[in-house]
């Protein structure tokens, strides 16, 4: 499309996209939006490669573009302006999430990118905050490297579930790039690579005195809970990862317990997510931190966000041109938009959608975050992770329930409702 | 736990671990492995950087760890065995798809990446074999990158996609890095920029007037269709992407080749899935080719793969002890093992699990493909694909019923069940 927009004659002509879902999932209440200082670190940085370049050049479908395409594809750099949410906002369908404005071949040449970036950590930090959420401020470390989508997925896997409150995360690369605290426990194979699980223990406390959590399901789980208990208070916590894990927490916590060992933690996991941790916490098992992996970083039950991003407006003759698809059950609505959250006694209320130039009362969402191709909004990992945390609190109790779909009200300035053009 | 193996003194023994899946998916008659070339090039890569180490030194969790052990991470290389079956081999669970033989640390130090290379990738191939078996011979272009699991997946999907036997991608990342037909079309923006749908269509057809698909559902499907056949045959298809696919179809068709355009296809695409186009292919809709995208890219119905990664074997006093885990409900099988596919008149008939060095009949479906950490058995990515397809092919048809899940025969040699070991 580029090179058509380029052959054309069309790739100046100013465009604007805008990122956002058309329907809520099914089993989410509100979505966290994530993922915007990774989608500004990649604006700023594309270019094309000459063996890229050359790549494309020597494609089937290429050969009848002009040679001025590829020597524009040489000089590309992405010169827009972006408006966005800032990471930790909690968004809803049909808002904006995100707009560009830029020459329309550099909008539509960064659009997948942009999708498959924002899609991605949104889709996990929504599901991490309703994980959260159910674990009621218990700790919840990110475990899911082994099956999220490869290794890059599951950086940025533990850096979303991070933004939406998981203190800890056990990918080893996301806390060296992202500072995010690490945790690890044993494995099973450690256990069994020992003559004994009393070895396997004791090696374990020698090499980590101060941080010692005991994987105690790999045999027998009570048996081993009684080999914990001989170690005394040096162990940091037990870990639970199979079978009835209400019931075992009980038995473990008293046999802890009565071996002095009250600070010992019992951590459970294994394919856990936001429901059976609220179960858990209500059977009053006593666990005190949960480590989730599968559910989390590939959100298991709804595994990909529909996230858009679509053509609504375009400069021509100076003028700005609102743009709509009509396609069946397709529908977008035009214009660059703004968002704005009204809240009453500080828990939002409503939100109201317009063309951007509208004004209306309450906390207008979207800010400017690059300018020309610069990022000039850039904020923490921890300043996102603090406005998830505001965010969430700020939402009405509905929809904070994990076990029911409730829907904000959202509502739509006339402007947009009313515009008679395909 | 590397630190603890290596602080132990344990680092040295020699250990094997297996790569298997515990229980078959719910939906999957078979999975089809892939994964391994990208395996390979980790371990034979795998190496630990300066500031890599720093960081882990700086690790609160690592204060009692000796420098010995920092100073072995910069030494460290890869030199296990590793055994496998080629990318494309049909497998269940519980067999092994690939084993490696190693000092134990190493072993355990390359397990999650392992975990997850191996696990994408045979999911996506796994559920897009099943969509392949689903078109019927119809090309099935792979579109899933704006909703992979971030820009890393999508290029891995579109390579598992490959294998299953989908013809094309969107990705062109993919194209480049692997050598995989790229195909593209237009899309909605593109379409909304021009003033009229003629103008779109016509400036199309003048960058690409050899490839020209136009996308006839931005405003009025049939509308565009008629337009569409204004263009001759010079168009060499119209992409469908939304409303009632199958009666579209017809209606397309029937103006297609009204206008003399029998050659002229018809592609499908719009959240599709298996299901979906085996419905279309039913109802008769005259669909020539499908993009799918999200469903085959997440693999949406079930998005995780529980591969797991466990202790089978260590080498004591120069002698291999089987190992197993007894944890309740995850059980595994002990010793380094093979798998042999028996045929009857060609389709298979059963498998049959047995410790590594027993002889049995059959086809052995796993092969030495690393010694000493070089990979020794290298296959392309056209092998690949070459033995996914023949081993579909040989599948009993129950098991290629998308509608129903079969469960293939597996027999377990005497010696992994009598195993009495903890």
């Amino acid at each position: 499309m580029a090179a058509a927009y380029f052959s054309l004659g069309k790739a100046d002509m100013r465009a604007a996209f805008e990122y956002f879902v058309r329907d809520m999932p099914k089993s989410r209440s509100f979505l966290l939006f994530c993922g915007l200082e990774q989608a500004l670190e990649y604006l700023e940085n594309l270019k094309f490669t000459d063996d890229q370049i050359e790549y494309l050049r020597e494609l089937q479908v290429f050969r009848h573009v002009s040679a001025e395409f590829f020597d524009y594809l040489r000089e590309f750099r992405f010169t827009g302006d972006v408006w966005a949410m800032p990471e930790g906002t909690v968004f809803f369908a049909p808002e904006p999430a995100l707009w560009v404005e830029a020459p329309i071949i550099e909008a539509q040449i960064v659009e997948t990118a942009l999708l498959s970036i924002l899609n991605f950590q949104t889709l996990v930090a929504s599901k991490a905050a309703r994980v959260v959420i159910a674990a009621g401020g218990r700790p919840v470390a990110e475990f899911g490297t082994r099956r999220a989508h490869g290794a890059e997925a599951a950086v940025m896997a533990a850096r979303a579930a991070y933004v939406a409150g998981c203190p800890a995360t056990s990918n080893v690369e996301a806390g060296k790039r992202f500072g995010i605290p690490v945790v690890g426990t044993m494995a099973h194979s450690f256990v069994m690579s020992f003559d004994s699980e009393r070895e396997a223990f004791k090696g374990y406390l020698d090499v980590f005195p101060e941080s010692a959590i005991f994987l105690i399901d790999t045999y027998d789980t009570i048996a081993a809970a009684k080999l914990a208990a001989e170690f005394g208070e040096q162990v940091v916590g037990v870990r639970l990862d199979s079978g009835d894990i209400a019931a075992l927490a009980k038995d473990v916590r008293r046999i802890l317990d009565e071996a002095g060992m009250r600070g010992t933690k019992i951590m459970a996991s294994g394919d856990l997510n936001e429901y059976k941790i609220d179960e858990l916490i209500k059977s009053g098992a006593p666990v005190d931190s949960f480590g989730v992996g599968t559910e989390m970083a590939t959100s298991r039950d709804d595994p990909s966000l529909g996230g858009i991003y679509k053509l609504v407006e375009v400069l021509e003759g100076g003028r700005w041109i609102p743009k709509r698809k009509a396609s069946q059950n397709k529908a977008t609505l035009p214009y660059r938009k703004q968002v704005y959250r009204i809240y009453r006694d500080g828990i939002a209320d409503h939100d109201y959608i317009c063309p951007h130039a509208e004004e209306h009362e309450g906390e207008p969402l979207l800010v400017k975050v690059m300018d020309r191709g610069r990022a000039i909004y850039r904020r923490t990992l921890e300043d996102a992770r603090k406005r998830a945390s505001e965010q969430v609190d700020a939402l009405p109790e509905p929809l904070k329930d994990i076990w029911k779909t409730a829907r904000y009200p959202i509502r739509l300035s006339p402007r947009l409702e009313h515009v008679d053009q395909s």
